[in-house]
Parts: C-alpha cells; structure tokens; sequence
C-alpha cells in the first residue's frame, strides 16, 4: 500500500483555511491522519474533513510530532513562530503566509511555473501573494515561448484577500448604504493600519502598508515575488515589474490588467495560442460573444481566467491581458494542496539533514 | 446691464442633464431664460431652476428659436438630429455625447487644457468622455513641465457612467445579492449589446462595444480624445496613449491608475508639485497618513483627485498616479456647464456665418 500521509492545517478555521480542508479532501494525496490546528480560541470545535468530524487542536510546538506535511494560513507571525519549530520535528511545511517567501532558502512556487525549484526545499515551501500567482500563471506561457522584458499591472483585489471579516465587513456596509446609514468602516484597508475606509461602493488604493518608494507591501510583493519565481532571485534584472493594487468591493476574485512587453512580437492571436490548452489557464477571450474572466464566473474554481488579449497598437512587442482568478483557491488554498502534490509526486516529504537550522 | 443669455438643457431628466442643472444654477453664466428639453415622454413634468418651476418642454427643432446656448446630453442620436437644427437657429451648443467629438470642425475641449481650442468653433463644441477628462486635467501639468511620451491607463469605472438606471440596478443587484437571490443584469455593461452581467460584487471588462483590435470604444475614446485634447489631432504620433476599461461596483467616481512616461526625469516630489495648485487638481498623497483619492470623498465635487505619485523604480522617466473624479460632474455635466462659462467670458457665444452647413 502506498504511504499515507499526515498532514496538519495550521490555521483550519479561517477563509483559507476552510478551503484547504476542502482542496486536501479533493486532491490526490494519501492523506492518513489530519490534524486540524487553530488558536486557543478556537480549540475544541468541530470541523469536518471527508465527512467525519476533526476536533480542532490548539497550535502548540508539539502538534507537530509524527506529522509529515503541514499547510499553514494562520498568518505571518504564527508561520514565523511554529513553522521552525514544525520542521525541528521533521514535517515539511507549505506556508502561505509571506513570512518566509523572501528567505533565501525557502523556495517561492507556482507549480505551473517552476515546479523544480522544490528539488531543493529545506523544510518549508512559500506559496506566493494571491496576485502574484495569478500573473505568473498567465504570463509563464507567454515567457517561454516569446520572452518577457517587463510587466505593468494594476490590480482590482477582492476583499476576501484580507479573510473572511473583511468580506462580512463588505456586505455589511453595502447593506448599510442601501439603507442609507453611514458605513462603519473597522478592518479595511489594513486592519492594523490607523485609519478605516469604508470598501462598499469605494475603491481603495492601499493594500498592505506603505513602504519605500511610496510602494505598498502589497506592490513590493508583486515586484520581488514575480522575479523569484519567474527568474529565480526577487532582484532580477531580467524583467522589470512594477505594479499599483487596489481593493475593489468584490468578495472574491481578483482582476488584474496585466500590460507587457516581449522579446519576440507575436500576434494577439499567438499570444492567445500559446495561453490555450496551458496548465491551469483558461482563456475566456471571444469578444463577439462578450466572453471576458469575470469574478462572478471565477469564484469556486482553480483555474486562471485570461480574456482581453490585444496588442498595444502603437508599441510594437507590447500586449494587454484580463486576469481573474479566485483569490482563496489559485491563489491561496489550492495552490498550497497543489504544492504538497506536487511534494508527495517528486518523493520530497522529507527535511533535509541541517534544515532546521536555517531557520533557527 | 450684461448680457443675459438663454440656454437649453436637452436631455434634462438624466444623470448629466439633473447635474447640468444645478451646475448652471451655480455657474458664473448669467441666464435670463431657461429652457429644460427632453423626449415626448418627459414633457409637460416640472423641474426647477434656482427655485423657480420650469415646464419640461419636448425637443424638436423649434424648441432652439431664441436659445442662445445649448448644453445637450440627451445620447448621441438626438444630439446628432437636432444640434444641427440648434445651430441652424442661431444657438451654441456644448455637446456631453460622443455624436462629433472626432469631427475636425469641432473643438473638443477641457476647459484646464485647451480653452483656446474654443476660439474657432462652428457652433458646437463637444465635451469629452468622462473617463478622459479627469485624466488629462492630472496629466496637463505634468506635460506643460516634463513632457509626455507614453500613457498606459486602466480604468475602474462607476455605473453612473451608464445612467441613472445603471446605478439603479448596481444597488438592486447588491440587495439582491445580500438575500441570497440571483441577480438580475438587464443594463450593464451596454444597454444595447447581447448579454447582460451584474455588476454589484463583480468586474465586467467591457465598457461600450467592441472594435478594431479587439479594443472596446470606450478605450478607443481614451486614445483619440486624449491626442485630439492635448496635442490637436486624433491622430497625433507626440504621444502614445493605450487603455483597458474596466467597470467596476461603484455608483459614482471613476477611478485610474496611470502610468506615464516624460521627456525629463523629474522627480515624484517634482511631480507632485508641478500638480499642487493646478486648475481643477486635488492632490490627495500622503501615505503616511492613508491620503489618497476615493470615489466616495471625490463624489459631488468638481476637482479631479491625484494621488500615489510614484516612480517606476525600474525605469527612469515613468511614473505611476492614481486618479479619481465624479464622472458626472468633472466628467459630464461640470466640464460642459465649465466650457460654457469660457464661452462667454470669451464673448464666442456666437455661431459663425456659414456654420450650419458643416453639419448638413
């Protein structure tokens, strides 16, 4: 019989959390035992994994003892705080948070992208910015058969990228304006940020907070994630990316205009040629038809959705894109179940000897 | 005693012409007599002009016999039938629709930058699309000092754009949401194209229909209009303009991140300061206290808002702003009211002899 698996979920009760439960229980890992592991407030509730019910333990050091893989959403410091210690007990780890993506030995991954760079992982995996992933996924074919020089995005983020609260908080100032009282605005932009704006109705240009360069982190992100996964060292100078996010009042799906230049000047119709049939990538582009990714038709799935392919018609070798995805699956849970797959596929469930060191 | 003028409101009822209204009830003009034009439909109903009831008259060609000005937005097929006939009858006519924007004998004109264009009217002077104006009202200032070469803009559009009725259906869409109902599209994202997509909760890549290069008209507005404003000619090659038009759930204020190369290479703060003080411009960045443009603050004024100033770290000379205006007023009513006011402190409420045939 083939090796079972035990595989914690650090973070189970949140939005990204819930859905890692629900994209293990639908992927092909042998799962043994589950452990589903949240903080004191939560310990003790029932959670459901394939129909039979999980208390939830408090995450503790010692969850980890005999656990195999751990995927972890529980937030940056939670990651930063227990991961060390998870692969000190020789589980690997899948982090979504951004705690170590930048880590020099953490690899970054989209499996659709550079699947090999988990060859060498030390105990922890980084699964990257849900609007990273996206690009990346919609761009990789495109760099491989044409080449990239540079990547301009603006980003139309739900708010579900900031959990659960933040889309309760959505609906409910939306129904606050419709009954025309005044939006309490508590978690949005960034819930440990100063000021609140309301997200309803609004659009709000600030993701994360604001770093150097007038850049958010969210933007930063943007910029040294894609270079670490597309080109292997977030200061790559073998694309330039720049980026401006912004929070729109959808609850889930991301949208992003995605401009860029290419070695090669393909056609549109190339372009969208080499999209189609890629993984992960459907192209929803027939604008006869008024057929374009919308986060409506996004939501609930794995794919990234591409439409509104066309040339810039005064730069040659420049290009538009449209991308959607569901922030919480591609972006978040899917992709860390899709990185312990792809762990489990190559025989990787193993921490290198002197691993736990690196992050001592 | 000055001159009093007699001015028409055609399309009263609407979106644009409610604010026409109250635009010119606030305005410098000083109107002896005012006429409120709509269809059969609307006729015989009451609206009022500084207080005072006005009987809603239908329009047809005689209703401009003694107008002096016309301020139309009543869509483009009526401004198209009977702007002719106002011109014909002696009045000069501000045009909100897109009807004879690419027409060489009309001057298409944001008051902060071109009011010269105005000199040499044949008695119809178009207003731009909404989402045009508020950007080049940020980028003049800019291009008087450093110089443009490249604008790479995406749009995050309010329903307004569409009518009263758009964000009539925004608020239904969202209330039905919220109850857990399907939501009913019947409008958006263009009332006469096939298909329908709800916009509350969501994005809808498409505003207006499809054109040449799989660009939609409201993009291929973006560009001509830009080039035609600033550098005089639709056609001009002194800039590179490129656009992707997004809608997004937001009821009024258009939102977009411009990103925009120059021929030196100011810095941000030089930018900025270069826009501090300018006619019609807002600068509202200051990210350490969270101050940067939204459609909820920017609604029912008529400044264009700049805000997140920044450089593109990658490439010198290019520079990312993000810009907010009420499309209704900057972009609509306010920008026609506006060139009407520079219309007669310019004394060119006159048509000229022989301008009617230009539009036979």
């Amino acid at each position: 019989m083939a090796k079972q698996y035990t595989v914690a979920i650090l973070g189970a009760t949140g939005a990204v959390g819930t859905r890692m439960i629900e994209q293990l229980e639908q992927s092909t890992i042998p799962v043994g035992e589950i452990h589903l592991l949240a903080s004191s407030r939560s310990a003790g509730k029932t959670l459901y994994f394939k129909g039979e019910p999980v208390t939830i333990e408090e995450a503790v050091p010692d969850s980890f003892n005999g656990v195999d893989l751990v995927l972890a959403s529980a937030g940056g410091s939670v990651s930063g705080r227990l991961l060390p210690e998870a692969v000190k007990r020789g589980a690997v780890c899948v982090d979504n948070t951004s705690f170590f993506r930048m880590n020099d030995n953490v690899p970054l991954v989209v499996p659709e992208v550079n699947p090999d760079a988990l060859a060498n992982h030390n105990g922890i995996i980084a699964n990257p910015n849900c609007s990273t992933i996206q690009m990346v996924v919609a761009l990789e074919p495109v760099r491989q058969k044409f080449g990239l020089n540079q990547i301009i995005v603006s980003t139309y983020q739900a708010a579900g990228g900031a959990g659960q609260s933040a889309i309760n908080e959505l609906y409910r100032e939306a129904q606050e304006k419709i009954d025309g009282k005044e939006m309490q605005a508590e978690i949005l932009p960034v819930k440990g940020d100063k000021k609140h704006y309301p997200l309803a109705f609004n659009l709000l240009p600030q993701i994360d907070v604001f770093e150097d360069a007038d850049y958010t982190h969210e933007e930063w992100k943007m910029i040294h994630e894609t270079k670490k996964i597309m080109y292997g060292d977030k200061n790559s100078t073998d694309i330039k990316v720049t980026a401006t996010c912004v929070r729109v009042p959808v609850p889930i799906g991301h949208g992003e205009t995605v401009y860029f230049t290419t070695e090669k000047q393909p056609t549109p119709d190339e372009i969208r040629q080499s999209l189609t049939g890629a993984a992960g990538v459907v192209v929803q582009d027939d604008p006869a038809h008024q057929i374009y990714p919308q986060p409506i038709t996004a939501e609930g799935s794995r794919d990234t959705f591409v439409g509104r392919i066309r040339a810039d018609v005064e730069n040659p070798g420049a290009y538009h894109m449209w991308v959607v995805s569901d922030n919480l699956l591609k972006g978040a849970a899917w992709n860390t179940v899709q990185i312990a797959e792809e762990l489990v596929a190559r025989d990787l469930v193993h921490v290198p000897a002197g691993s736990a060191e690196l992050f001592n």
